[in-house]
Protein backbone atom coordinates (compact mmCIF):
# COMPACT_ATOMS: atom_id res chain seq x y z
CA UNK A 1 0.00 0.00 0.00
CA UNK A 2 3.13 2.28 0.37
CA UNK A 3 2.53 6.18 0.66
CA UNK A 4 -1.13 6.01 -1.20
CA UNK A 5 -3.15 6.88 1.04
CA UNK A 6 -1.08 9.73 3.27
CA UNK A 7 -2.80 12.21 2.05
CA UNK A 8 -5.63 11.05 2.29
CA UNK A 9 -7.22 12.20 5.71
CA UNK A 10 -11.04 10.96 5.89
CA UNK A 11 -12.44 7.71 4.61
CA UNK A 12 -15.66 5.82 5.23
CA UNK A 13 -16.06 2.35 4.29
CA UNK A 14 -19.85 0.52 4.92
CA UNK A 15 -20.05 -3.05 6.35
CA UNK A 16 -17.16 -3.35 8.03
CA UNK A 17 -18.37 -5.48 11.15
CA UNK A 18 -16.43 -8.60 9.05
CA UNK A 19 -15.34 -10.07 5.65
CA UNK A 20 -13.55 -7.07 3.17
CA UNK A 21 -14.77 -4.23 4.82
CA UNK A 22 -13.23 -5.11 8.15
CA UNK A 23 -9.87 -6.21 6.66
CA UNK A 24 -9.80 -2.88 4.56
CA UNK A 25 -9.72 -1.12 8.09
CA UNK A 26 -7.29 -3.62 9.42
CA UNK A 27 -4.97 -3.15 6.78
CA UNK A 28 -5.76 0.79 6.83
CA UNK A 29 -4.99 0.95 10.49
CA UNK A 30 -1.88 -0.90 10.43
CA UNK A 31 0.07 0.62 7.16
CA UNK A 32 2.61 3.25 7.72
CA UNK A 33 0.80 6.15 5.83
CA UNK A 34 -2.73 5.00 7.85
CA UNK A 35 -6.01 7.96 7.10
CA UNK A 36 -6.20 10.43 10.23
CA UNK A 37 -9.90 9.22 10.70
CA UNK A 38 -10.88 6.16 9.66
CA UNK A 39 -14.97 5.60 9.86
CA UNK A 40 -15.98 1.85 10.04
CA UNK A 41 -19.49 1.57 9.67
CA UNK A 42 -22.08 -1.38 10.57
CA UNK A 43 -25.42 -1.68 11.21
CA UNK A 44 -24.76 -3.47 14.91
CA UNK A 45 -21.80 -2.86 16.07
CA UNK A 46 -22.75 -4.13 19.41
CA UNK A 47 -22.18 -7.91 17.52
CA UNK A 48 -19.08 -6.32 15.63
CA UNK A 49 -16.50 -7.89 18.06
CA UNK A 50 -12.98 -7.97 16.28
CA UNK A 51 -13.78 -3.93 14.88
CA UNK A 52 -14.49 -2.92 18.39
CA UNK A 53 -11.25 -4.26 19.75
CA UNK A 54 -9.82 -3.01 16.89
CA UNK A 55 -10.99 0.48 17.70
CA UNK A 56 -9.78 0.00 20.94
CA UNK A 57 -6.52 -0.34 19.61
CA UNK A 58 -6.42 2.20 17.35
CA UNK A 59 -8.12 5.74 18.41
CA UNK A 60 -8.39 6.45 14.13
CA UNK A 61 -10.81 3.92 13.99
CA UNK A 62 -14.41 5.41 14.23
CA UNK A 63 -17.52 2.98 14.35
CA UNK A 64 -20.54 4.81 13.25
CA UNK A 65 -23.85 2.79 13.17
CA UNK A 66 -25.26 2.60 9.47
CA UNK A 67 -28.27 0.28 8.21
CA UNK A 68 -27.94 1.25 4.70
CA UNK A 69 -31.43 0.27 3.65
CA UNK A 70 -32.89 2.72 6.15
CA UNK A 71 -33.15 6.15 4.57
CA UNK A 72 -32.89 7.84 8.01
CA UNK A 73 -30.33 5.59 9.64
CA UNK A 74 -27.79 6.94 6.17
CA UNK A 75 -29.10 10.76 7.42
CA UNK A 76 -27.96 9.96 11.08
CA UNK A 77 -24.46 8.45 9.78
CA UNK A 78 -23.96 11.37 7.74
CA UNK A 79 -24.96 14.07 10.56
CA UNK A 80 -22.75 11.67 12.99
CA UNK A 81 -19.54 12.00 10.29
CA UNK A 82 -20.19 15.70 9.93
CA UNK A 83 -19.09 16.32 13.31
CA UNK A 84 -16.64 14.03 13.33
CA UNK A 85 -14.74 15.14 10.07
CA UNK A 86 -15.45 18.98 10.17
CA UNK A 87 -13.93 21.01 7.56
CA UNK A 88 -12.12 17.46 6.30
CA UNK A 89 -14.62 16.77 4.84
CA UNK A 90 -14.75 13.05 3.56
CA UNK A 91 -12.03 11.99 0.88
CA UNK A 92 -12.89 8.57 0.40
CA UNK A 93 -16.24 6.55 0.78
CA UNK A 94 -15.70 3.24 -0.01
CA UNK A 95 -19.77 1.33 -0.41
CA UNK A 96 -18.68 -2.20 0.84
CA UNK A 97 -21.69 -3.39 2.25
CA UNK A 98 -23.31 -5.99 0.16
CA UNK A 99 -25.25 -8.99 -0.15
CA UNK A 100 -25.94 -12.24 -1.96
CA UNK A 101 -29.70 -13.29 -2.13
CA UNK A 102 -28.97 -16.75 -3.89
CA UNK A 103 -31.66 -17.80 -6.30
CA UNK A 104 -31.21 -19.16 -9.92
CA UNK A 105 -34.03 -19.22 -12.41
CA UNK A 106 -36.20 -21.48 -10.73
CA UNK A 107 -35.91 -20.17 -7.11
CA UNK A 108 -35.83 -16.68 -7.90
CA UNK A 109 -38.81 -14.39 -7.07
CA UNK A 110 -39.66 -10.58 -7.21
CA UNK A 111 -39.09 -10.47 -3.52
CA UNK A 112 -35.64 -11.35 -3.75
CA UNK A 113 -34.76 -9.70 -6.59
CA UNK A 114 -35.92 -6.24 -4.96
CA UNK A 115 -34.09 -7.02 -1.96
CA UNK A 116 -30.72 -7.67 -3.32
CA UNK A 117 -30.92 -4.63 -5.77
CA UNK A 118 -31.70 -2.55 -2.82
CA UNK A 119 -29.00 -3.33 -1.10
CA UNK A 120 -26.50 -3.49 -3.96
CA UNK A 121 -27.48 -1.20 -6.19
CA UNK A 122 -29.81 1.64 -4.31
CA UNK A 123 -28.18 1.90 -1.05
CA UNK A 124 -24.75 2.88 -2.55
CA UNK A 125 -26.74 5.75 -4.29
CA UNK A 126 -28.57 7.09 -1.55
CA UNK A 127 -25.60 6.97 1.06
CA UNK A 128 -23.25 9.10 -1.79
CA UNK A 129 -25.98 11.58 -2.43
CA UNK A 130 -26.18 12.00 1.87
CA UNK A 131 -22.58 12.26 2.24
CA UNK A 132 -22.23 14.21 -0.99
CA UNK A 133 -22.02 17.66 1.13
CA UNK A 134 -18.59 16.16 3.14
CA UNK A 135 -17.36 14.75 -0.29
CA UNK A 136 -17.90 18.15 -1.97
CA UNK A 137 -16.14 19.94 0.83
CA UNK A 138 -13.06 17.85 0.84
CA UNK A 139 -12.92 18.10 -2.66
CA UNK A 140 -13.08 21.75 -2.43
CA UNK A 141 -9.75 21.94 -1.50
CA UNK A 142 -8.06 19.84 -3.50
CA UNK A 143 -7.04 19.84 -7.54
CA UNK A 144 -6.76 16.65 -9.93
CA UNK A 145 -8.80 13.55 -9.02
CA UNK A 146 -8.12 11.01 -6.50
CA UNK A 147 -8.30 9.95 -2.95
CA UNK A 148 -5.96 13.15 -1.85
CA UNK A 149 -8.85 15.26 -3.03
CA UNK A 150 -12.27 13.10 -2.82
CA UNK A 151 -13.76 9.42 -4.61
CA UNK A 152 -16.56 7.39 -4.21
CA UNK A 153 -15.54 3.96 -4.64
CA UNK A 154 -18.50 0.83 -5.43
CA UNK A 155 -17.76 -2.47 -4.05
CA UNK A 156 -18.96 -4.27 -7.02
CA UNK A 157 -18.10 -7.80 -8.64
CA UNK A 158 -17.23 -9.32 -11.93
CA UNK A 159 -20.66 -11.15 -11.88
CA UNK A 160 -22.21 -7.83 -12.63
CA UNK A 161 -20.44 -7.81 -16.43
CA UNK A 162 -23.00 -8.67 -18.47
CA UNK A 163 -20.40 -9.05 -21.68
CA UNK A 164 -18.91 -11.93 -19.54
CA UNK A 165 -21.75 -13.55 -18.56
CA UNK A 166 -21.59 -15.74 -21.77
CA UNK A 167 -20.21 -19.38 -22.10
CA UNK A 168 -18.15 -20.89 -19.41
CA UNK A 169 -18.24 -18.04 -17.32
CA UNK A 170 -22.52 -17.84 -17.46
CA UNK A 171 -22.58 -21.29 -16.32
CA UNK A 172 -21.46 -20.73 -12.99
CA UNK A 173 -23.04 -19.04 -10.50
CA UNK A 174 -26.07 -18.43 -12.00
CA UNK A 175 -27.46 -15.93 -8.98
CA UNK A 176 -29.93 -13.82 -10.75
CA UNK A 177 -30.79 -11.29 -8.10
CA UNK A 178 -26.71 -11.09 -7.51
CA UNK A 179 -25.80 -10.65 -10.84
CA UNK A 180 -28.52 -7.81 -11.52
CA UNK A 181 -27.99 -6.05 -8.55
CA UNK A 182 -24.26 -5.58 -9.34
CA UNK A 183 -24.75 -4.80 -13.31
CA UNK A 184 -27.53 -1.82 -11.61
CA UNK A 185 -24.66 -0.79 -9.36
CA UNK A 186 -22.37 -0.80 -12.49
CA UNK A 187 -24.95 1.59 -13.80
CA UNK A 188 -25.71 3.75 -10.55
CA UNK A 189 -21.79 4.61 -10.80
CA UNK A 190 -21.48 5.03 -14.10
CA UNK A 191 -24.34 7.81 -13.72
CA UNK A 192 -23.35 9.37 -10.37
CA UNK A 193 -19.63 9.67 -12.41
CA UNK A 194 -21.09 11.86 -14.84
CA UNK A 195 -22.53 14.02 -12.27
CA UNK A 196 -19.98 13.86 -9.30
CA UNK A 197 -17.49 14.75 -12.01
CA UNK A 198 -17.65 19.01 -11.73
CA UNK A 199 -16.91 18.92 -8.56
CA UNK A 200 -14.59 16.63 -8.63
CA UNK A 201 -15.16 13.70 -7.33
CA UNK A 202 -13.92 10.49 -8.83
CA UNK A 203 -16.15 7.72 -9.04
CA UNK A 204 -15.39 4.04 -9.85
CA UNK A 205 -16.60 0.60 -9.61
CA UNK A 206 -14.00 -1.93 -8.60
CA UNK A 207 -14.32 -5.95 -8.15
CA UNK A 208 -12.43 -6.90 -5.12
CA UNK A 209 -11.51 -10.82 -6.37
CA UNK A 210 -13.28 -13.70 -5.45
CA UNK A 211 -12.30 -13.99 -1.66
CA UNK A 212 -12.69 -16.18 1.15
CA UNK A 213 -14.92 -14.65 3.46
CA UNK A 214 -18.99 -15.62 4.57
CA UNK A 215 -19.75 -14.63 1.05
CA UNK A 216 -16.99 -15.66 -0.83
CA UNK A 217 -16.86 -19.19 0.83
CA UNK A 218 -13.80 -21.32 1.86
CA UNK A 219 -13.08 -22.52 -1.68
CA UNK A 220 -12.58 -18.93 -2.55
CA UNK A 221 -8.83 -18.44 -3.76
CA UNK A 222 -7.63 -15.35 -2.51
CA UNK A 223 -7.49 -14.40 1.45
CA UNK A 224 -9.31 -10.78 2.74
CA UNK A 225 -5.35 -9.93 3.34
CA UNK A 226 -4.58 -10.78 -0.40
CA UNK A 227 -7.27 -8.91 -1.90
CA UNK A 228 -7.28 -5.92 0.27
CA UNK A 229 -3.75 -4.89 -0.01
CA UNK A 230 -4.61 -4.62 -3.92
CA UNK A 231 -7.81 -2.85 -3.21
CA UNK A 232 -6.52 -0.65 -1.11
CA UNK A 233 -2.89 -0.05 -3.53
CA UNK A 234 -5.45 0.42 -6.44
CA UNK A 235 -7.53 2.91 -4.62
CA UNK A 236 -4.66 5.22 -3.48
CA UNK A 237 -3.41 5.49 -6.77
CA UNK A 238 -6.43 6.48 -8.77
CA UNK A 239 -6.51 9.18 -10.80
CA UNK A 240 -9.11 10.90 -13.48
CA UNK A 241 -8.18 8.38 -16.10
CA UNK A 242 -10.38 5.94 -14.28
CA UNK A 243 -12.77 8.09 -13.26
CA UNK A 244 -16.01 6.02 -14.49
CA UNK A 245 -14.07 2.87 -14.59
CA UNK A 246 -14.92 -0.67 -14.41
CA UNK A 247 -11.85 -2.64 -12.69
CA UNK A 248 -10.42 -5.50 -11.32
CA UNK A 249 -8.69 -6.03 -8.14
CA UNK A 250 -5.27 -6.69 -10.05
CA UNK A 251 -5.85 -3.05 -12.43
CA UNK A 252 -7.23 -4.63 -15.68
CA UNK A 253 -10.35 -2.86 -16.97
CA UNK A 254 -13.64 -5.46 -17.01
CA UNK A 255 -16.51 -5.07 -20.04
CA UNK A 256 -19.20 -3.84 -18.60
CA UNK B 1 -42.18 -7.31 -42.21
CA UNK B 2 -42.70 -9.86 -45.14
CA UNK B 3 -43.39 -13.06 -44.50
CA UNK B 4 -40.73 -13.32 -41.45
CA UNK B 5 -43.97 -13.89 -39.13
CA UNK B 6 -45.56 -16.70 -41.44
CA UNK B 7 -44.24 -19.35 -39.07
CA UNK B 8 -45.32 -18.08 -36.15
CA UNK B 9 -48.59 -19.61 -34.79
CA UNK B 10 -48.47 -16.97 -31.30
CA UNK B 11 -47.17 -14.27 -29.81
CA UNK B 12 -48.11 -12.09 -26.89
CA UNK B 13 -47.30 -8.82 -26.15
CA UNK B 14 -47.19 -6.97 -22.85
CA UNK B 15 -48.24 -3.55 -22.12
CA UNK B 16 -50.46 -3.27 -25.46
CA UNK B 17 -53.12 -0.53 -24.43
CA UNK B 18 -51.03 2.32 -26.20
CA UNK B 19 -47.51 3.06 -27.42
CA UNK B 20 -45.32 1.08 -28.77
CA UNK B 21 -47.00 -2.07 -27.24
CA UNK B 22 -50.55 -1.32 -29.15
CA UNK B 23 -48.67 -0.60 -32.45
CA UNK B 24 -47.29 -4.05 -32.21
CA UNK B 25 -50.31 -5.10 -32.70
CA UNK B 26 -52.02 -3.41 -35.08
CA UNK B 27 -48.91 -3.92 -37.46
CA UNK B 28 -49.12 -7.44 -37.13
CA UNK B 29 -52.41 -8.13 -37.59
CA UNK B 30 -52.68 -5.77 -40.75
CA UNK B 31 -49.71 -7.80 -42.18
CA UNK B 32 -49.72 -10.73 -44.59
CA UNK B 33 -48.56 -13.27 -42.92
CA UNK B 34 -49.87 -12.55 -39.62
CA UNK B 35 -49.84 -14.94 -36.42
CA UNK B 36 -52.78 -16.72 -35.92
CA UNK B 37 -53.33 -15.66 -32.45
CA UNK B 38 -52.07 -12.05 -31.14
CA UNK B 39 -52.68 -11.95 -27.26
CA UNK B 40 -52.08 -8.50 -26.57
CA UNK B 41 -52.47 -8.19 -22.38
CA UNK B 42 -52.77 -5.32 -20.96
CA UNK B 43 -53.36 -4.10 -17.15
CA UNK B 44 -56.82 -2.52 -17.72
CA UNK B 45 -58.46 -3.68 -21.13
CA UNK B 46 -61.29 -1.66 -19.88
CA UNK B 47 -59.47 1.35 -20.91
CA UNK B 48 -57.64 0.12 -23.28
CA UNK B 49 -60.19 1.27 -26.22
CA UNK B 50 -58.05 1.29 -29.39
CA UNK B 51 -56.94 -1.83 -28.30
CA UNK B 52 -60.55 -3.20 -27.93
CA UNK B 53 -61.82 -1.78 -31.19
CA UNK B 54 -58.88 -3.58 -33.23
CA UNK B 55 -60.09 -6.89 -31.64
CA UNK B 56 -63.34 -5.87 -32.27
CA UNK B 57 -62.08 -6.23 -36.00
CA UNK B 58 -59.63 -8.73 -35.52
CA UNK B 59 -60.22 -12.45 -34.05
CA UNK B 60 -57.10 -13.06 -34.18
CA UNK B 61 -56.43 -10.62 -30.94
CA UNK B 62 -57.18 -11.72 -27.74
CA UNK B 63 -56.97 -9.28 -24.67
CA UNK B 64 -55.67 -11.11 -21.75
CA UNK B 65 -55.70 -8.74 -17.93
CA UNK B 66 -51.91 -8.31 -17.09
CA UNK B 67 -50.59 -6.02 -14.39
CA UNK B 68 -46.91 -7.36 -14.85
CA UNK B 69 -46.10 -6.38 -11.22
CA UNK B 70 -48.51 -8.71 -9.66
CA UNK B 71 -47.45 -12.64 -8.95
CA UNK B 72 -51.25 -13.78 -9.23
CA UNK B 73 -52.36 -11.53 -12.39
CA UNK B 74 -49.08 -13.08 -13.82
CA UNK B 75 -50.37 -16.40 -13.02
CA UNK B 76 -53.74 -15.83 -13.90
CA UNK B 77 -52.13 -14.78 -17.53
CA UNK B 78 -50.50 -17.69 -17.78
CA UNK B 79 -53.55 -19.94 -17.27
CA UNK B 80 -55.53 -17.95 -19.82
CA UNK B 81 -53.03 -18.28 -22.18
CA UNK B 82 -52.66 -22.11 -21.96
CA UNK B 83 -56.27 -22.26 -22.64
CA UNK B 84 -55.87 -20.43 -25.46
CA UNK B 85 -52.98 -21.69 -27.19
CA UNK B 86 -53.43 -25.25 -26.11
CA UNK B 87 -50.75 -27.74 -27.85
CA UNK B 88 -49.15 -24.63 -30.11
CA UNK B 89 -47.51 -23.61 -26.99
CA UNK B 90 -46.04 -19.75 -27.12
CA UNK B 91 -43.84 -19.15 -30.16
CA UNK B 92 -42.87 -15.36 -29.11
CA UNK B 93 -43.22 -13.41 -26.06
CA UNK B 94 -43.02 -9.31 -26.21
CA UNK B 95 -41.57 -7.92 -22.70
CA UNK B 96 -42.75 -4.40 -23.59
CA UNK B 97 -44.43 -2.94 -20.63
CA UNK B 98 -42.15 -0.54 -19.34
CA UNK B 99 -42.37 2.59 -16.78
CA UNK B 100 -40.13 6.04 -16.65
CA UNK B 101 -39.57 6.79 -13.36
CA UNK B 102 -38.19 10.12 -13.84
CA UNK B 103 -35.68 11.05 -11.17
CA UNK B 104 -32.01 12.57 -11.13
CA UNK B 105 -29.24 12.36 -8.90
CA UNK B 106 -31.06 14.94 -6.72
CA UNK B 107 -34.49 13.76 -6.92
CA UNK B 108 -34.13 10.09 -7.20
CA UNK B 109 -35.70 8.12 -3.82
CA UNK B 110 -35.15 4.52 -3.10
CA UNK B 111 -38.55 4.38 -3.85
CA UNK B 112 -38.49 5.38 -7.39
CA UNK B 113 -35.44 3.28 -8.01
CA UNK B 114 -37.52 0.08 -6.70
CA UNK B 115 -40.90 0.73 -8.29
CA UNK B 116 -38.89 1.36 -11.76
CA UNK B 117 -36.82 -2.26 -11.12
CA UNK B 118 -40.08 -3.89 -10.17
CA UNK B 119 -41.84 -3.23 -13.57
CA UNK B 120 -38.90 -3.08 -16.13
CA UNK B 121 -36.48 -5.59 -14.93
CA UNK B 122 -38.18 -7.72 -12.54
CA UNK B 123 -41.34 -8.35 -14.24
CA UNK B 124 -39.92 -9.76 -17.97
CA UNK B 125 -38.62 -12.14 -15.37
CA UNK B 126 -41.21 -13.51 -13.67
CA UNK B 127 -43.54 -13.27 -16.55
CA UNK B 128 -41.16 -15.48 -18.93
CA UNK B 129 -40.60 -18.05 -15.81
CA UNK B 130 -44.35 -18.36 -15.65
CA UNK B 131 -45.04 -18.68 -19.33
CA UNK B 132 -42.35 -21.29 -19.58
CA UNK B 133 -44.21 -23.99 -20.17
CA UNK B 134 -46.02 -22.35 -22.98
CA UNK B 135 -42.83 -21.52 -24.61
CA UNK B 136 -40.91 -24.98 -23.91
CA UNK B 137 -44.22 -26.61 -25.35
CA UNK B 138 -43.43 -24.69 -28.64
CA UNK B 139 -40.08 -24.75 -28.13
CA UNK B 140 -40.42 -28.67 -28.52
CA UNK B 141 -41.79 -28.54 -31.91
CA UNK B 142 -38.86 -27.06 -34.04
CA UNK B 143 -35.52 -26.82 -34.24
CA UNK B 144 -32.62 -23.65 -34.58
CA UNK B 145 -33.65 -20.59 -32.97
CA UNK B 146 -36.29 -17.86 -33.66
CA UNK B 147 -39.91 -17.20 -33.64
CA UNK B 148 -40.71 -20.14 -36.05
CA UNK B 149 -39.63 -21.81 -32.53
CA UNK B 150 -39.61 -19.75 -30.01
CA UNK B 151 -38.06 -16.76 -28.81
CA UNK B 152 -38.48 -14.18 -25.13
CA UNK B 153 -37.73 -10.75 -26.62
CA UNK B 154 -37.33 -8.11 -24.30
CA UNK B 155 -37.71 -4.38 -24.79
CA UNK B 156 -34.89 -2.62 -23.32
CA UNK B 157 -33.38 1.07 -24.06
CA UNK B 158 -29.66 2.41 -25.39
CA UNK B 159 -30.32 4.26 -21.88
CA UNK B 160 -29.52 1.01 -20.32
CA UNK B 161 -25.79 0.79 -21.78
CA UNK B 162 -23.67 1.56 -19.48
CA UNK B 163 -20.85 2.26 -21.91
CA UNK B 164 -22.77 4.68 -23.78
CA UNK B 165 -23.73 6.44 -20.51
CA UNK B 166 -20.94 8.61 -20.79
CA UNK B 167 -19.96 12.10 -22.73
CA UNK B 168 -22.95 13.96 -24.37
CA UNK B 169 -24.79 10.74 -23.67
CA UNK B 170 -24.32 10.60 -20.40
CA UNK B 171 -25.14 14.35 -20.11
CA UNK B 172 -28.47 13.66 -21.55
CA UNK B 173 -31.44 11.75 -20.03
CA UNK B 174 -30.29 11.88 -16.54
CA UNK B 175 -32.45 9.24 -15.12
CA UNK B 176 -31.16 7.37 -12.81
CA UNK B 177 -34.29 4.94 -11.87
CA UNK B 178 -35.00 4.19 -15.54
CA UNK B 179 -31.08 4.11 -16.87
CA UNK B 180 -30.32 1.15 -14.23
CA UNK B 181 -33.64 -0.30 -14.54
CA UNK B 182 -32.87 -1.04 -18.56
CA UNK B 183 -29.04 -2.02 -17.34
CA UNK B 184 -30.87 -4.61 -15.09
CA UNK B 185 -32.98 -5.97 -17.68
CA UNK B 186 -30.06 -6.48 -20.09
CA UNK B 187 -28.55 -8.73 -17.66
CA UNK B 188 -31.72 -10.45 -16.72
CA UNK B 189 -31.53 -11.60 -20.78
CA UNK B 190 -28.62 -12.44 -20.48
CA UNK B 191 -29.07 -14.92 -17.52
CA UNK B 192 -32.33 -16.09 -19.30
CA UNK B 193 -30.40 -16.90 -22.57
CA UNK B 194 -28.12 -18.84 -21.26
CA UNK B 195 -30.68 -20.83 -18.70
CA UNK B 196 -33.18 -21.34 -22.03
CA UNK B 197 -30.22 -22.09 -24.81
CA UNK B 198 -30.70 -25.78 -23.97
CA UNK B 199 -34.72 -25.23 -24.45
CA UNK B 200 -34.28 -24.05 -27.96
CA UNK B 201 -35.60 -20.62 -26.92
CA UNK B 202 -33.91 -17.97 -27.99
CA UNK B 203 -33.69 -14.82 -25.54
CA UNK B 204 -32.38 -11.20 -26.48
CA UNK B 205 -32.58 -7.20 -25.77
CA UNK B 206 -34.15 -4.59 -28.51
CA UNK B 207 -33.96 -0.94 -28.49
CA UNK B 208 -36.96 0.10 -30.42
CA UNK B 209 -35.24 3.60 -30.84
CA UNK B 210 -36.39 6.66 -29.85
CA UNK B 211 -39.94 6.94 -30.48
CA UNK B 212 -43.04 9.21 -30.14
CA UNK B 213 -45.07 7.66 -27.28
CA UNK B 214 -46.54 9.19 -24.09
CA UNK B 215 -43.14 7.39 -22.95
CA UNK B 216 -40.83 9.06 -25.70
CA UNK B 217 -42.84 12.70 -25.94
CA UNK B 218 -43.59 14.36 -29.08
CA UNK B 219 -39.96 15.77 -29.92
CA UNK B 220 -38.85 11.97 -30.68
CA UNK B 221 -37.50 11.69 -34.27
CA UNK B 222 -39.79 8.19 -35.05
CA UNK B 223 -43.26 7.29 -35.14
CA UNK B 224 -44.67 4.20 -33.87
CA UNK B 225 -45.41 2.81 -36.97
CA UNK B 226 -41.18 3.28 -38.33
CA UNK B 227 -40.02 2.19 -34.95
CA UNK B 228 -42.13 -1.27 -35.00
CA UNK B 229 -42.38 -1.98 -38.39
CA UNK B 230 -38.10 -2.36 -38.07
CA UNK B 231 -38.72 -3.89 -34.82
CA UNK B 232 -41.15 -6.70 -36.33
CA UNK B 233 -38.92 -7.46 -39.33
CA UNK B 234 -35.66 -7.87 -36.86
CA UNK B 235 -37.76 -9.53 -34.12
CA UNK B 236 -39.30 -11.86 -37.33
CA UNK B 237 -35.52 -12.33 -38.95
CA UNK B 238 -33.75 -13.14 -35.78
CA UNK B 239 -31.72 -16.46 -35.17
CA UNK B 240 -29.42 -18.49 -33.27
CA UNK B 241 -26.30 -15.98 -33.89
CA UNK B 242 -28.65 -13.22 -32.57
CA UNK B 243 -29.13 -15.17 -28.82
CA UNK B 244 -27.91 -13.51 -26.23
CA UNK B 245 -27.47 -10.39 -28.03
CA UNK B 246 -28.59 -6.43 -27.68
CA UNK B 247 -29.57 -5.25 -30.47
CA UNK B 248 -30.62 -1.03 -32.05
CA UNK B 249 -33.74 -1.64 -33.84
CA UNK B 250 -31.59 -0.89 -37.13
CA UNK B 251 -29.96 -3.81 -36.21
CA UNK B 252 -26.57 -3.23 -34.69
CA UNK B 253 -24.83 -4.50 -31.61
CA UNK B 254 -24.99 -2.27 -28.98
CA UNK B 255 -22.54 -2.47 -25.92
CA UNK B 256 -23.52 -3.55 -22.54
N1 LIG C 1 -16.16 -12.17 -1.25
C1 LIG C 1 -16.11 -12.15 -2.55
O1 LIG C 1 -15.63 -13.08 -3.20
C2 LIG C 1 -16.65 -10.95 -3.31
C3 LIG C 1 -16.47 -10.94 -4.71
C4 LIG C 1 -16.94 -9.85 -5.45
C5 LIG C 1 -17.55 -8.80 -4.78
N2 LIG C 1 -17.72 -8.85 -3.41
C6 LIG C 1 -18.38 -7.70 -2.79
O2 LIG C 1 -17.59 -7.22 -1.73
C7 LIG C 1 -18.43 -6.61 -0.73
C8 LIG C 1 -18.10 -7.21 0.64
O3 LIG C 1 -18.36 -8.60 0.57
P1 LIG C 1 -17.82 -9.65 1.67
O4 LIG C 1 -17.29 -10.79 0.92
O5 LIG C 1 -17.00 -8.97 2.68
O6 LIG C 1 -19.25 -10.11 2.29
P2 LIG C 1 -19.61 -10.54 3.78
O7 LIG C 1 -18.46 -11.21 4.43
O8 LIG C 1 -20.92 -11.28 3.66
O9 LIG C 1 -19.86 -9.14 4.53
C9 LIG C 1 -20.91 -8.31 4.10
C10 LIG C 1 -20.86 -7.02 4.87
O10 LIG C 1 -21.93 -6.18 4.41
C11 LIG C 1 -22.68 -5.78 5.54
N3 LIG C 1 -24.08 -5.51 5.23
C12 LIG C 1 -24.97 -6.25 4.53
N4 LIG C 1 -26.17 -5.66 4.52
C13 LIG C 1 -26.06 -4.51 5.24
C14 LIG C 1 -26.94 -3.47 5.60
N5 LIG C 1 -28.24 -3.48 5.24
N6 LIG C 1 -26.46 -2.43 6.32
C15 LIG C 1 -25.17 -2.41 6.71
N7 LIG C 1 -24.28 -3.37 6.42
C16 LIG C 1 -24.72 -4.41 5.69
C17 LIG C 1 -22.55 -6.93 6.54
O11 LIG C 1 -22.93 -6.49 7.82
P3 LIG C 1 -23.53 -7.51 8.95
O12 LIG C 1 -22.33 -8.12 9.62
O13 LIG C 1 -24.32 -6.61 9.84
O14 LIG C 1 -24.37 -8.52 8.22
C18 LIG C 1 -21.07 -7.22 6.38
O15 LIG C 1 -20.29 -6.28 7.06
C19 LIG C 1 -19.87 -6.87 -1.16
O16 LIG C 1 -20.38 -5.73 -1.82
C20 LIG C 1 -19.72 -8.03 -2.14
O17 LIG C 1 -20.77 -8.09 -3.07
C21 LIG C 1 -17.28 -9.90 -2.68
N1 LIG D 1 -40.77 5.43 -26.53
C1 LIG D 1 -39.43 5.37 -26.58
O1 LIG D 1 -38.77 6.28 -27.09
C2 LIG D 1 -38.72 4.18 -26.00
C3 LIG D 1 -37.32 4.12 -26.16
C4 LIG D 1 -36.63 3.02 -25.65
C5 LIG D 1 -37.33 2.01 -25.01
N2 LIG D 1 -38.69 2.10 -24.87
C6 LIG D 1 -39.37 0.99 -24.17
O2 LIG D 1 -40.44 0.51 -24.96
C7 LIG D 1 -41.45 -0.03 -24.10
C8 LIG D 1 -42.81 0.59 -24.47
O3 LIG D 1 -42.69 1.99 -24.25
P1 LIG D 1 -43.76 3.05 -24.82
O4 LIG D 1 -42.97 4.17 -25.40
O5 LIG D 1 -44.77 2.36 -25.63
O6 LIG D 1 -44.38 3.56 -23.41
P2 LIG D 1 -45.85 4.08 -23.08
O7 LIG D 1 -46.47 4.71 -24.26
O8 LIG D 1 -45.71 4.83 -21.80
O9 LIG D 1 -46.64 2.70 -22.79
C9 LIG D 1 -46.25 1.90 -21.71
C10 LIG D 1 -47.06 0.63 -21.75
O10 LIG D 1 -46.62 -0.20 -20.64
C11 LIG D 1 -47.78 -0.54 -19.88
N3 LIG D 1 -47.48 -0.78 -18.47
C12 LIG D 1 -46.75 -0.03 -17.60
N4 LIG D 1 -46.78 -0.59 -16.38
C13 LIG D 1 -47.53 -1.72 -16.47
C14 LIG D 1 -47.93 -2.73 -15.54
N5 LIG D 1 -47.57 -2.70 -14.26
N6 LIG D 1 -48.69 -3.74 -16.01
C15 LIG D 1 -49.07 -3.79 -17.30
N7 LIG D 1 -48.73 -2.87 -18.22
C16 LIG D 1 -47.98 -1.85 -17.79
C17 LIG D 1 -48.73 0.62 -20.05
O11 LIG D 1 -50.04 0.23 -19.68
P3 LIG D 1 -51.12 1.30 -19.11
O12 LIG D 1 -51.77 1.92 -20.34
O13 LIG D 1 -52.06 0.46 -18.28
O14 LIG D 1 -50.38 2.32 -18.29
C18 LIG D 1 -48.56 0.88 -21.54
O15 LIG D 1 -49.26 -0.06 -22.30
C19 LIG D 1 -41.01 0.26 -22.69
O16 LIG D 1 -40.39 -0.89 -22.14
C20 LIG D 1 -40.01 1.38 -22.86
O17 LIG D 1 -39.07 1.43 -21.79
C21 LIG D 1 -39.39 3.16 -25.35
Amino acid sequence: MSGAFKNCRTIMITGASRGLGLQMVETLVSGNFSPGKIIATARNPAGAQELQSLAGKYPSIHIITLDVVNQESIERAAQEVDQLVQEDGLNCLINNAGINVVANFETVTAEKMLDNFHTNSVAPLMITKAFLPLLRRAAAKGTGMGIHRSAVINITSLLGSVELNWGDRGNTFKWYPYRTSKSALNMVTRCMAVDLEDDGILCMALHPGWVRTDMGGQEAPLSTEESISSVLSMIGELTAKDHGSFLHYTGETLPW
